[in-house]
């Protein structure tokens, strides 16, 4: 099988690095306007050949789009235009929208729209890694509208790096992704903000800063080009679950302001039931 | 050298076991309130044997406190009174009010007030480990009212342990930890909450969280009965870094609502500059 990958950083890399070493697929072609990630994916061996998004598709059995979600909702209508049996999905972190262009698209059940639960926070050909993916889900949405062969191979794709398929609505999953994942990532920005403005001494962070520190900054090093489509397109959910989040730090501003260290207590209390959920 | 180790959890656990397999002690006294945590730490092999608080200063040669940080206050007095030529040093997350403490008593000189930057999620006997500090960064204060020999102690206790020593003052370490750890203990607090509290499909949050999120959260395990009293004596500080965070994310917030793409770039790309000093 020959896989397209349009946009070959983090994400394109790693599915083209992992499904090849699983031998799922025989041959990488790469696709990217970056003539450096190009240059980059050649040396790493994430891609066997660079091609421009025509011949790619043209030449290959299926296509993964693996660019920042505007991107990819601009490219879909062109691919879809291009492709004759051959199978497309994205792996973008928003899919009501996607979908939506793909539903007014006459070879929609081509496409399979699909969110792979894995990422790091580095981006580019260098951040591709061949043991990625594996045992975390993959949502896939609008599976009644996909041709049953293209949800098969699709699928099988997933079960190949050792995903679980989790089969979600779209909306349902853009609200459950900004919970689960968009949320962590602005208050990740926003606390690398905070430190950085308000600690002067970059030494002293660099001397102190613990474990507990780095786990809930290192989503701050993540990529512009790639968050700001995915908070534009997930605006309503991402400001619901944003506000709500300012209003519980409140809550902690508030006990302290007025000592009240039963409620702080309490509080506390309850976040420790997100055990119940994470092990 | 007989180490008395005063709240046998993860801290107290982890240091009675690493410093007993590096042979810095041959014996480890334990004393601990809770009958439960007792038998654990007997069980668990971290301590030799249980005592009194008042047997164990008597028959050791140092002495860690390792209790949340209001009890280490209650404790200290009393525990420099029966003190006569031993060592104790603390382990809390703050400094200045317990600095203050011991410089009001006597023997302040025998004192040596430290703040090893290592910890987990994790609570009680069964959360310690035998491999723990390695490489961290151990905070001492205080240093020129500690008698010479007290410091050599505790600075060689440390560096057993594979640690190396910043030397600051009691004020400042309290603002600089607000930064570098307090801050995020609440950020992850405050997340869990909004979480739990708006996503009430909690099969979605187990099924569809991905190692950013667990990242972000993780420390929301973290035990009340530690962490208010850490709250409460360093109330100024993290009220101050909380407030500045608030107001980083009502930046994210009002990004989202003017749909200012731009801006919200120019923050993200802001706070990529943690890379510099997190690698």
């Amino acid at each position: 099988m020959r896989l397209a990958v349009i946009g070959i950083g983090l994400m394109g890399g790693s599915l083209a690095l992992t499904l090849k070493r699983k031998g799922f697929v025989s041959n990488v072609i790469g696709v990217d306007n970056n003539t450096q990630h190009q240059a980059e994916a050649l040396a790493l061996g994430l891609v066997d050949e660079i091609m421009t998004l025509e011949e790619a598709v043209k030449s290959s059995d299926i296509i993964a789009i693996a660019t920042p979600v505007n991107i990819a909702e601009k490219l879909l209508p062109t691919i879809l235009d291009l492709v004759d049996q051959q199978v497309v999905f994205d792996v973008g972190s928003t899919k009501e929208s996607i979908v939506q262009i793909a539903n007014s698209h006459s070879k929609n059940g081509r496409f399979v729209p699909t969110h792979p639960m894995w990422g790091t926070e580095f981006s580019g050909p260098s951040a591709a890694q061949q043991d990625a993916f594996l045992e975390k889900a993959t949502v896939i949405c609008n599976a009644d509208k996909v041709d049953a062969d293209a949800l098969q191979k699709v699928e099988a794709l997933y079960k190949a790096l050792g995903m679980h398929i989790v089969n979600m609505d779209a909306i349902k999953h853009d609200i459950h992704v900004a919970y689960v994942s968009h949320i962590s990532h602005i208050t990740s920005f926003a606390l690398a903000n905070t430190v950085l403005e308000k600690e002067k001494e970059s030494d002293a962070i660099f001397e102190l800063a613990s474990g507990g520190f780095e786990s809930t900054v290192r989503l701050a090093k993540s990529n512009a080009a790639m968050w700001v489509p995915i908070f534009m397109q997930n605006k309503e959910n991402v400001l619901d679950v944003l506000n709500e989040h300012i209003s519980q730090l409140r809550k902690f501003k508030a006990c302290l302001e007025k000592e009240n260290f039963e409620y702080l207590s309490e509080l506390i209390e309850n976040a420790n039931g997100i055990k119940r959920i994470l092990k």
